[in-house]
């Protein structure tokens, strides 16, 4: 399995309060036509916590169903509990999954010190069928997986990648730094997506992707190709849509993205809340700008 | 049911990896030997979120089976999802619980905001069938239940109470000034036990009295019968031990102290680690300190 | 000098950009005419950090003039380098003032370690001809003075207390437990006075004391004898007002309350921003609440 | 005035608790001989907070010196309140300083509002006799100036740029984006330098250019010259110096730098304090990994 290009960590599509299977297939189906790599299921787009666990396993059965052999299945499985986690790795590769993102846990933050996240993660690689990627998502959380903790989690064999959602690219130039070439480091946040990949980064689950699969694929393409300034151009096309269905509207405004776009994405599972109206403005305008031809954006400063 | 007076969080004892009930009833009869008020059993004290259903079922009927009819029985049973948190309360209360506990969701913490936590507690409580106890614990969660929305939820008849885990007694006055007086303050943080009765708490939902049960219904009864300067220096006595078991080891020094003091608490669970042995040496001398007569703690300052 | 009672940090009016030294003579006189213990001039709701040096001298000499050598006139001397804060220190104890009021610095505050802090208020206290009395305000700086460099800095001969300005109840009660008893710490959160005094504090620096000074001083005052349900009643009329003049709106709120109350206060020096109308009406509320006949507080809950 | 290219933000020496003067020029002396394109006198790591006003001009009058009149001298004039501001920004002007870098105000957080920021930030323009750059420093303030604030603020026809300390790309990125192309965006955390040119910043004001100025010269000539992998190659090498130097250890960890390369730095003002030996064994062999020739790092993954 090489981890790499994009991947959109997909929303979760509810129905009389189940998960919508039908949905998440078409869905999936529908993500299948682009060019992504491949998608994740149950990552925190998904309401993995929101989720229990015959409804986590259906949510991957459905997905798995609709992702072909020669595209990547990731399945969400961080749990609290190191046991929980271990079969929950175990369920997904049941179901198919090719792999499995593990985000840190998040209760008891003050006791996650480095050894204890050290011990959950090899026991969850140790006993996972398929290959592990790490997840830190300090803003959900308040956990923050250390550089160091990577470095050595880096040399178990069934760690291949890890996901930060975070901006901070010190952080993320150092996990790159600091572990194998081999190991690939997914940026998780889109509107450093374009620096991500210039210090290195392997390519981005990017709830994002969800939305303009293929214009993040492009992003992609173009730093492959060296093509930076239209890279750095595309980026600031779709850095105000990122803003809106991640940091600002979340999950919530993600759904509300799809819905716009067609997606069977329903709305999120309370306590979230559908966004408002003027949030749904927002999204459509942002989308809309994003239709526009890309040579509009004129050329950049510097460089 | 009279929400007052002392109660312990419970931690759950585990052998090998599930939760060993005979060793719960065990500890909560030693515990009814004590005065408390009754027990709250899967508080984060009972790490509660290490734990699956079956499992979090299995810890509240063993409790439920050790405390009589004339004490209280609590259970906790927060959630995630608006869904699983009603679930939970059902089956708690069909095991027997007397009321529920129910923290505040933590995860996509930015869009907990007032009105999605409101009306979160709001279908709890509507589909309880025994009486709502919120709980706020900002320092595990990242989320405060702001005081408006505790003053309108304890309009509710069936939110009877809160606990505050944390120690800033301006949030504690704020929560009684802004509620009826029979809605119930419960404070979480023993440090501040004192303080808070003196400001109108009705009682301690404490970590520190499954270790010293006996010690702090002690200090409730000294401030009932006003002898306050006799409680402010046992206060001042419970402090340190206080600290061991909560901010400074959490859950594994709480473990460590029973197991100190003859209970059988066992080990946490992964990712949690059992605390090393300076810890324990530090907690048997804390234990060791209050076990000398209260007398020579000399008068205090001023008053 | 006993340090005790109830002192307001009197805000600094300014006309035409400078210190208006007529009108902190008037005010200061007009405080002299209540039951507080003193005044302190230049805390930081004297707008301390927004006065050079000249300034500074003339506020404190001004301020001096007008308090009669039976009550206090204490001067914030905090400044961010050692060199600095001794010499303001001396200088302040040339103009006249009974003991200074010290500030940790704020810059650089992860270079801010215990041993820096230590070393700091040990100069300032060596030099100082007048006692120190040391200042925490963890909102304001990021900065918190750790419990063990205040009870060694408590045994210098020259460090007579301290003004704590949150309300962790928590880290107030450690800091008098950790202290001799003739160490006064003293009250900085006028929502928390009632609990600080019965944990042991000696009095309140209180912005609030600024506004209703003789109603402070009452609070105190029913605590000292004894008389706690109506302390607590006194409380509960206060905290509203004292948020608004602190946490809500700051120093502009409360040099909106005094000119409301005939003061002559001003605006804030900029970058601070006088309050909008909005702000002035709630404060004016406020107000016109307290001069309400103490009786309408019903009876308090419980005790 | 073209701002752009590397400028150390240079410490400031101290001797017998004064600002050594000769130190400084022949500091400065010694800088002019490497490819910066000049100085920053008085920022952050020029301990500015603890010096003066008197020394300060002191400072900038002696870098000035030694700065010939075709590389830039740039002063820190950033100052709690807005008057205090606006008149260091004139004197330094009047000392010959080519533009001033203005740190927003810290004290009184919670009131620093866009508006209030931006009241200040036009003030200082408006009276400033030289350009004014903005200067965005969130982990030593507390701070943060709003993209939308600065947006406006680049409006103003004496604002020529910004310097950003902090290392999220996506609030770097953001600036960028939102203003115009002759608005010069200045990197200030040097592990991220690299990034931060690649999206579009027109040069750094980095601690680490005091230490190794010409390798980090030779990064920003990589970049504008398109060789980006020897570019990131040297920014791999650069990184652990600059953490070393800045987060680390600070200023001090800076002065001991540049101690161990023979300038005259001196300690840093207490209360900062000398590092330790240890420190200094890590900076010295940091030093001199540097010192080895570029070939040695390896060719870099993916790209």
């Amino acid at each position: 399995m090489r981890l790499e290009g994009v991947l959109p960590p997909i929303p979760t599509p509810f129905a009389d309060h189940r998960v919508d299977e039908a949905a998440m297939r078409a869905n999936v189906a529908r993500w299948m036509g682009t060019r992504v790599r491949g998608v994740v299921v149950l990552g925190s787009n998904g309401e993995a916590p929101l989720l229990d666990e015959d409804e986590s396993d259906a949510a991957i059965a459905a997905a798995r169903d609709a992702v072909p052999a020669d595209r990547l299945c990731l399945a969400g499985t961080g749990r609290e509990s190191t046991v929980a986690a271990v079969r929950a790795a175990k369920r997904a590769a049941a179901l198919g999954a090719d792999a499995v993102l593990v985000r840190t846990p998040a209760c008891f933050r003050t006791l996650l010190t480095a050894p204890a996240l050290t011990d959950h993660y090899r026991a969850v690689a140790d006993a996972a069928p398929v290959p592990v990627i790490l997840y830190n998502f300090t803003a959900l959380t308040g956990v923050t997986l250390p550089v160091e903790s990577v470095a050595r989690l880096a040399e178990h064999p069934n760690v291949v990648g890890m996901k930060e959602s975070g901006s901070d690219l010190r952080f993320v130039s150092a996990l790159i730094d600091s572990t194998p070439d081999d190991f690939a480091v997914m940026a998780g946040s889109a509107p450093v997506f374009f620096a991500s990949l210039l210090v290195g980064a392997a390519g981005g689950i990017l709830a994002l992707a969800s939305a303009v699969p293929d214009l993040c694929v492009e992003l992609y393409d173009r730093v492959r190709a060296g093509r930076l300034d239209e890279a750095r151009a595309l980026q600031r096309r779709l850095t105000p849509l990122a803003g809106l269905v991640t940091s600002t509207h979340g999950v919530p405004g993600l759904k509300a993205a799809l819905s716009l776009l067609g997606y069977a994405a329903g709305d999120p599972r309370p306590p979230l809340r559908p966004v408002g109206p003027d949030a749904v403005d927002d999204i459509r305008r942002a989308l809309a700008e994003l239709a526009r031809p890309d040579g509009r954006v004129g050329s950049l400063r510097g460089r």
